[in-house]
């Protein structure tokens, strides 16, 4: 009898109606009386869980009302449609195989846990209701990214995890070495000699793969990156781990106002797809972790999103009448507090945020004609704050120069950047999407640590 | 005018036939004469390029005809078919813009360049045909990948990059840490002190995501990894980088049988739809890089793959009257020239080579009845070697616990894989698919460094 998955029950059910199927998974529930019982059979393909009934002419019907909850087992019986009661089907067992067993000791028991313990078992609490919603989320998150970028034939592209460069200037860095950490190579001077390292010199984890992904798409026009970034710094927030996705799509022939369709048409997309291809998951992210989620999506969906310049937003800032922690002055950075004020009370959908102060921005965003601006924008959306950076890059070559002068950074280091200006640059611009802030803002979630399999913080790398 | 990708004008010509286009690139090639001049402009979005026709009306004609090769710019002009000569059409440019100048120093002259050399431009060799075929195609490759598993329902997952355990045990790792390194925090005994690092402990690269992917595997049932893994091997080969991309499907309620009906049919995906999808990118790897590539990936597409026992595997070799550099015995691992012969001159296609001795494989690797094999499977494939390596795994606490012990591994180390088996354990299977070494089977590249865009190897990580 072919093994058939529990999605497949529930999104074709009249082709297995009153037929005889093989199922199997992990039991959830059980419940058993002298003469039948039911499990509650969840087999990972699908959020919901499939009713089993078995009845005592079960040759093992002793053994089977006893099991722990998560035992294995395959079952084999009639699906059996149950219109009017709570579920529409229920399959009748005539057969029921133990897999693997499992015991009291299993530590995710029928009663809630809180977040904070889950994390502890970050093994086991993807068999959990909120964690399997997560997690499947997660992946047809990701899935949509790759659908719509590929669909415009941008070129997926694997910049490297291991840098050789420490200019990325993006943040704190962790080192990568194979140094004896006792004893490391030193050399004349006593100092440590990165020459003896394994590649040669010294070597850290990627803060992002923009600059390799501006040479690419000078290459290939469009193109995209996804994959792990690193920030070694100590901070301990709900938004911040160590190690977290990155989407960093990068356009040529195109300036800021491209990007900031771009990201808006992805944004919309990504929602669009999640929450047409995980109905169920979306629902219990509405009805237990976030109620009003499907609403703001949906809003979110049709509507467009708001842009006003960082000068604006500090006006609006400063009229508001609010007291904010840090005060605002035109030139200072916008503090989550302002950025949810923006979009949490003002605009109430996703805001860009344009034209930063210089000062506060990156070496290699384009100087705007004020010469006090750059033709930076910053994604806020409600209930998150900043999900999206980007910028036009500086193409004018003279230009990055006097900028990378006045930020003391070495050009030598930036050879091949500073190139890519020298032979046939155009205007480009690109942005970092955090993938897990997007999933943060998909779901209601309220803690990275929440939506990352096995996430990595300051004192925290286990499993 | 609105600005058209050069891909949509090959593939929808008949729509922009004689119409006012504009676009932009990048010029590969220029010839021109007192009148008119020949441009063959490169955009990006396709492999081939498009020709423009420029002549003395133009109020620029005389800087136009000196541009240097990759000078980016705008061309404004008609698209006229020319049936009967080389190129399909051309666009009789009206108006051309300067974007981004170049000058004789571009590296990338039209002359044959070395695949060494270019490795030194790796910023710049995109912009190369060979180039240009190789990362276009590993991004279809990717997107395949993801696009076959999905439509599966597989859930995609996310395992750390960073690992708090040295216990992997699939090859060398590299250590993560902030730590001073001249002067690293010491315990008591002197010896460095990992409690003081980021993590509070030890943390490594990953080389696998596999002992993660089996707990999510015994959640969601089928998921599936692809994200980066280390090795700080010092081996300089043309096969092996320090960083490399790998994909690692893992599904439970399955055994070894339904792991490589998995991989043949993942594998038969993955060569059909970059053939499909990257045509032009696969004619020229036939024609200038592999002569016979297509006709080789076509013959794995239409016939199954082969399967025989590695007993089978070391009668075969030993009776092949071949002198290998090391001689075959049942229990030596085979060598890369074994493994060529097998799928070079005996099989010609690819093969998996099943039920390895245990002492040459991994500790998760399921004991078969014989005590003396594990229910491991290796896919080789002609011209490459190994691609895939896999197992049904140790799914028996008591057996798995045993062949710890054999190994000297230390079951605290592992507390949360050995939960795996008490909470519910099932019969389950997984294997990694070598992103690179599929990137070089499709396209015929024979050197690891060429298939990725910025590669690690020992002494080298330079951009």
């Amino acid at each position: 009898m072919k093994n058939i998955l529990v999605k497949e029950i529930y999104r074709e059910t009249e082709k297995h109606s009153d037929q005889m199927i093989q199922i199997s998974g992990w039991i959830r529930t059980l419940r058993s009386s002298k003469a039948f019982g039911f499990i509650e059979l969840n087999d990972g393909s699908f959020f919901k869980n499939i009713q089993v009934v078995f009845e005592e002419n079960l040759d093992n019907f002793k053994e089977i009302s006893k099991l722990s909850i998560s035992t294995s087992i395959v079952v084999e019986g009639k699906l059996v449609l149950t219109p009017g009661t709570k579920q529409p089907f229920e399959i009748k067992a005539t057969k029921i195989t133990v897999e693997g067993e499992s015991s009291s000791e299993y530590p995710l028991q029928k009663k809630r846990h809180t977040l904070e313990y889950l994390r502890t078992i970050a093994h086991l609490r993807p068999r959990s209701n909120t964690f399997s919603a997560v997690f499947r989320v997660r992946s047809i998150a990701a899935y949509a990214i790759h659908k719509f970028f590929q669909e415009k034939g941008f070129v997926y592209t694997h910049t490297p995890v291991i840098t050789g460069s420490d200019c990325e200037g993006a943040g704190e860095m962790f080192r990568i070495t194979t140094l004896d950490m006792k004893n490391p190579a030193v050399d004349e001077e006593g100092n440590v000699d990165y020459s003896k390292d394994f590649f040669g010199k010294e070597t850290n984890l990627t803060v992002s793969g923009q600059l390799e992904a501006e040479a690419y798409a000078l290459a290939f026009r469009n193109i995209y990156t996804f994959g792990p970034t690193f920030r070694a710094e100590n901070s301990n927030t709900t938004r911040h781990a160590s190690e977290f996705w990155m989407i960093e799509p990068e356009i040529a022939f195109a300036d800021l106002n491209d990007y900031m369709d771009l990201a808006e048409e992805m944004m919309t997309y990504l929602i669009d797809y999640v929450m047409k291809n995980a109905p169920e998951e979306m629902e219990f992210f509405n009805k237990f972790i976030d109620k009003g989620l499907l609403d703001r999506l949906n809003n979110v969906v049709n509507s467009d999103f708001g842009r006003i310049s960082y000068t604006e937003a500090v006006e609006i800032l400063k009229n508001s009448g609010k007291e904010f922690d840090y005060p605002v002055e035109w030139g200072c950075d916008l503090q989550t507090e302002h950025e949810r004020y923006l979009t949490d009370e003002v605009y109430k959908k996703p805001l860009f945020v344009t034209d930063y102060p210089k000062d506060i921005k990156s070496f290699y965003m384009r100087l705007n004609d004020d010469n006090k601006t750059v033709a930076a924008a910053d994604l806020l959306v409600p209930g998150v704050g900043e999900i999206i950076g980007g910028s036009q890059r500086e193409e004018r070559l003279d230009i990055l120069e006097s900028r990378m002068k006045e930020m003391n950074l070495n050009e030598e280091d930036y050879w091949w950047y500073l190139e890519l200006r020298k032979f046939g640059g155009t205007k480009h611009a690109g942005y970092g999407l955090g993938f897990e802030r997007a999933i943060m803002y998909l779901t209601g979630m309220g803690n990275i640590r929440d939506v990352i399999p096995f996430p990595r913080t300051p004192k925290s790398a286990e499993f």
